[in-house]
């Protein structure tokens, strides 16, 4: 039961699309990820997932628009939603979903973090 | 369903210790406050509480010690923990908690939110 900062947790990896667990509260894990490229079409049957952006800009393309955001702005992607994240250049995003949550959804592909790590 | 800008949130409000719920997810709220002053010493008997500075300083203050947060720092306050947040200056924070979740917790008094605004 310590202070996160949020910077200090960034600095300690590099890897895109691998997000790491910062916190949790209420069955809820707090997530840091670094996102490059473009991800994969998926859905979380079960879970809301909330993207605030803290550096850079990413698209999150969903099936009939597509939602841009930039730092200190947030979407939650209803559940059930399909929705691919793409980030052009490097972007820095904190996450929020039910512990348990698959980055992936509904799909299984080389960046599937099955087990997050905590930092 | 909208993303959500939180500078625009914030230019919106400038009440103290009164939270806007500017987001929901898993039967979660985000909140937005303003603090400056001394709040009132209480506790969430069954709710874990994420306090993360956007700007300014707030000094959460448990009874054993003291959690200083700076901006891009989050501290989760866990269920049944008393605090009692400061802030010297006035402090722009976003809260998650679980829905339903009273500001003063187990206390009623002046600034006791019922039924926060949705903004």
């Amino acid at each position: 039961m310590d202070k996160v900062n949020l910077a200090e947790k960034l600095a300690g990896f590099s890897e895109h699309w691998s997000p790491r667990i910062v916190g949790e509260l209420n069955g809820q894990h707090v997530k840091l990820v670094k996102l490059q490229g473009e991800f994969v079409w998926h859905h979380h049957a079960d879970e809301d997932e909330l993207f605030l952006v803290l550096a850079g800009h990413i698209d999150i393309h969903l099936r009939d628009r597509v939602v841009a955001l930039d730092p200190g702005e947030f979407f939650v992607v209803p559940k059930g939603i399909e929705h691919k994240p793409i980030a052009d250049a490097e972007a820095h995003v904190l996450l929020l979903e039910p512990a348990g949550t698959l980055n992936t959804g509904n799909v299984r592909e080389a960046r599937t973090v099955d087990d997050p790590e905590r930092i």
